[in-house]
């Protein structure tokens, strides 16, 4: 749908849509001619959900494409992720609220551990906790390059994010994390001629990092990854007339969400949490995007039954939701994690739409299977959104 | 499909296709867990064919995009609608077979009653026959306005159109109907810049009429609404290689026919008039266009059963269609017109395709649900002509 089309249909109202993500929700079969992980999780809730919903299977960026998270929800958003390439860089910031401007360079950073010689030998610094970061940000913060502002802000454990700020700066340059041990990090290399100068930058950054690091084992190294500009992506109020609130306990899908403009709240730390945020927001946004980060995790992690006790809580949360009596319900994923795949795939995620005007199918289990005989067969994710517009009759009629 | 290269494809024989649309023919079912108005239908004709047929659900403009009745035919006359906005007065004015030119603006007039101060009380003037609106018509027919032709012509009941020929005209004006009685008609605004001299004429042609009007109670006002510029449609012909042939009752469905080339016969009644114009013309034309507007009115009407009657009169009438042997057979829906929601919505159509290399699917009922089991899923109305083409091998190979 042409979005200056969409736009002139769009027909604000108070109905209320909650999209619930079970991250990583797809899986495959631990053996073959089993079930999958969702197949396999007892999951009452959403199976009266599924029977009462349509239901069907999601691309969110393309056949045989794996998303990576950003994408992955910016489909869920109703955004086709090829035409909004979101750095990891990008999502880290926004992911902490630090407000990007245009022209900003933001790059993911990971503390590390290397030995005497330079070569990296443990890329997560023991996974050193979130306040020990916080202070080796604060210690960068002394870093001092000519021209260019440099902001170090801790995410999580490990993890933190650099932002560049000054003329000419760009994002065609190359990770220096390695992604392997006993081997030193890369040079931060140029992609092309737009990128010498934040090269430079970044390889000045390091240099005095690892001055400032010295004595600070096992973070005494640092790796940059995801060097990204921030794109322009249009408001979810601009292009689909929604006020939409993101209530998730990861920062990066708090970042995601703020790429689009939502509203995210802060300090949530479990689906309690979430639910609780759901009742004390309802009467104040028209979509809530609520995030279930672990199902994706415990896919990572190769750990089938885990993977499926985690869609088991949410299914256990799905009354929390019911009971605000929401106009329209979306439950899925932003990908597939199979946890014998140990990592995203491109498997066509499964999804229900439940509202008041839904044309119910056949399908009477929320699987990947049984949803793959629903009505809407396989659609692209971001068309989720145009559905429930639809449903909660926020989109007038097309044409005389 | 490039229509470019689809043109490149096109190879014109003799075979003919019959496209049977039952207007607003999806629908849900009227309690939860039942069947929708096809289901409900005892339709063994169409199951039959369905039994023979391909099938699966189309949508006519987009995902969760509520088609209006221009649009719906659009698509199925192989146009993706968005590409083609047509406004009212452009269908009510084609759909009487006026000959609109290039610059011209149309509107859709309603004869209506106003009290001694200027209020509507009534927005259809209590609905006068068609002879009346006739020679209303003629009256209006009075009004002189410098620099810009006028042509005011009956279509139905209290309904008219006009069309404003004139340098320098645009659609850039709003109605002047306020969707309401007890208030004044709007005066007509311009849009744009463009549509000022528009609205001029438009005010004008109110001021001139009212007075003409001021004895004929109960059609002493005028609203009009739909203001529209003809668009450029490239024709079936041109387009598709087909010669075709509208077999519709009312105007407006004729109306949309001609803006794509077709040929549209005036004083068919019903649907026998309809099953003879089908003998008389079969050897003249290679696309007939059988249009059925009743299953959408009852919808409109939220009267389940009687949705349900017009599709059972439908299916009496496939045998008429059969024993004339067409090479291909489509029947289904421009829109949905659920009788519980009494309007178009947004719900994808049913529909069946027939020839003599169909490959069959396990649908063996014509209805939402097992439609939704065939073999093409959901796909986009503007195919389906597409598929016709091909089963009537007016299409030849693609490469070599």
């Amino acid at each position: 749908m042409r979005q200056d089309i969409l736009k002139e249909l769009l027909h604000p109202n108070e109905k209320k849509i909650v999209l619930l993500v079970i991250d990583g929700l797809g899986g495959l079969p631990a053996v073959k001619g089993g079930k999958t992980e969702l197949e396999t999780a007892r999951t009452p809730n959403l199976d009266f959900m599924a029977a009462a919903a349509e239901c069907g299977l999601h691309l969110p960026v393309g056949f045989g494409i794996t998303p990576g998270s950003a994408p992955g929800h910016l489909a869920l958003f109703g955004y086709q992720p090829t035409e909004y390439p979101v750095g990891r860089g990008v999502v880290a910031a926004m992911g902490i609220a630090f407000p990007m401007r245009a022209g900003d360079v933001a790059a993911r950073v990971n503390f590390a551990t290397c030995d005497e010689s330079g070569r990296i030998i443990d890329r997560r610094a023991g996974r050193i906790a979130t306040e020990i970061c916080g202070r080796l940000c604060d210690l960068l913060g002394a870093v001092s390059i000519p021209g260019v502002e440099v902001f170090v802000r801790p995410v999580r454990d490990y993890r933190a994010v650099v932002v560049f700020r000054g003329e000419g700066l760009s994002d065609h340059v190359e990770d220096t994390d390695p992604q392997a041990v006993g081997v030193e990090a890369y040079d931060p290399k140029p992609t092309s001629e737009k990128g010498i100068k934040t090269a430079d930058v970044a390889r000045e950054f390091v240099r005095q990092s690892l001055v400032l690091l010295k004595d600070r084992h096992p973070a005494n190294a640092i790796l940059l990854r995801g060097f990204a500009e921030l794109p322009h992506v249009p408001s979810m109020a601009e292009r689909f007339g929604l006020h939409p609130v993101a209530l998730a306990v990861y920062p990066d899908y708090k970042g995601v969400s703020r790429l689009v403009g939502m509203d995210a709240i802060d300090g949530l730390k479990d689906l309690n949490d979430q639910a609780e945020a759901l009742k004390q927001y309802w009467n104040q946004y028209d979509f809530f995007f609520v995030h279930h980060k672990y199902a994706d995790s415990r896919g990572e992690d190769g750990d089938f039954p885990a993977k499926v006790a985690e869609i088991e809580k949410v299914d256990a949360f799905v009354p929390q939701i019911m009971s605000r009596q929401p106009d329209v319900l979306i439950v899925t994923g932003d990908h597939s994690t199979p946890a014998v795949m140990k990592s995203h795939s491109y498997h066509p995620i499964p999804f229900l739409i439940y509202g008041q005007n839904t044309r119910p199918d056949d399908v009477t289990e929320f699987g990947e299977r049984p949803c793959a005989k629903g009505m809407w067969g396989i659609i692209p994710g971001a068309m989720l959104i145009q559905l429930a517009l639809a449903y909660a009759d926020k989109l007038i009629k097309y044409g005389a």
